[in-house]
């Protein structure tokens, strides 16, 4: 496989995500994963600062939904500005050719609790760039939060689903999926109606 | 002040405060808040496991909002709910008596990163166990989750101002403030009603 061969940063992903599987994410060193993936320590530092970046350097992320929140309609609902923004990183990040790779990251994090507060923490940091972005367009911020937080919820719904392997998923009809299915859940939050009560204790 | 004397946790904490305006959080170690607190470090660690513990021993606060949503009428509607347990949170924690302290330990967080990671995890783990509350009185998982972002979300604004030292502000109102401010924004989120795009780029 010579393309896959000069693939530094994906090898050292994959291998990682094998050794984190195999050995569990605190047993395994960043000499580990760099001879795992035939490169040199040098080389996993030339991409990543340790080996916790292997599972959260998604800088590029935040650069999808901010410039997808600048570019949407003017006359757009605060909400429809996030959805267009989740639906753009869901068309980037949620790609059934990553969703194998998504799957091992999301078992990785899932168990170890640092790596899941890293996790909230990263979401937190990516819902802050969506109310900045969304207060560049004027709305008010307030609504800039409720919108972003909605979102944000939106796609951590469409994300795990995505990288759920029992589930047969298609990765774009999961991000609109989320967003409406959190759309009729405001309104039942707000109005009561769609709750079940009744196990009410 | 003999009664004051006699409540090392209080003691500590204001210890801990002052220490950590002064010096800074990083600088300061739980030797020099027993000290400056007049109890030996065994008392210390009889209440705290380690210095973050200081700004961060908030369990109680969860057993206010899951006994209030618990205790909630069964015909409210979720947010109904949720407003009704930050309510009692608001009314428990966010008093007149406490807030100089609160604003100090806000002062505290602000400066220092890794604390605002913390008070962040915090909150989502606070959220997490209103979803949990709110599913037991039958509300489907994505409306919980809802109407616990919106909850959690107005909480943090009501503290927030609360512990703002600049406002004049009264702590019931508080709460019931951020509560319908935030009702008002999830409408203009999500139908673009009372958002302005006067400064669209």
């Amino acid at each position: 496989m010579p393309r896959w061969q000069a693939n530094a940063p994906e090898r050292l992903v994959l291998a990682a995500l094998d050794l984190f599987a195999e050995h569990g994410y605190e047993n395994t060193t960043v000499i580990e994963i760099a001879e795992r993936a035939g490169v040199t320590k040098s080389t996993f530092f030339r991409h990543f600062r340790d080996k916790r970046e292997v599972l959260f350097s998604q800088e590029t992320m935040s650069t999808v939904l901010v410039d997808a929140i600048a570019a949407a309609p003017a006359d757009a609902a605060p909400l429809e500005i996030v959805a267009s923004a989740i639906e753009a990183a869901g068309s980037e990040f949620l790609t059934p050719t990553r969703r194998a790779l998504g799957a091992r990251r999301h078992a990785v994090i899932a168990a170890n609790p640092e790596l899941q507060e890293r996790e909230a923490l990263k979401r937190l940091a990516l819902t802050a760039d969506m109310v900045e972005a969304l207060e560049q367009r004027g709305i008010d911020p307030m609504t800039a939060r409720v919108a972003a937080e909605l979102g944000s919820l939106a796609f951590t719904i469409a994300y795990d689903r995505w990288a759920d392997p029992t589930r047969d998923a298609a990765s774009s009809n999961l991000v609109l999926e989320a967003i409406s299915e959190l759309q009729a859940a405001s309104s039942a939050a707000l109005t009561g109606r769609g709750a079940s009560f009744s196990n009410t204790a």
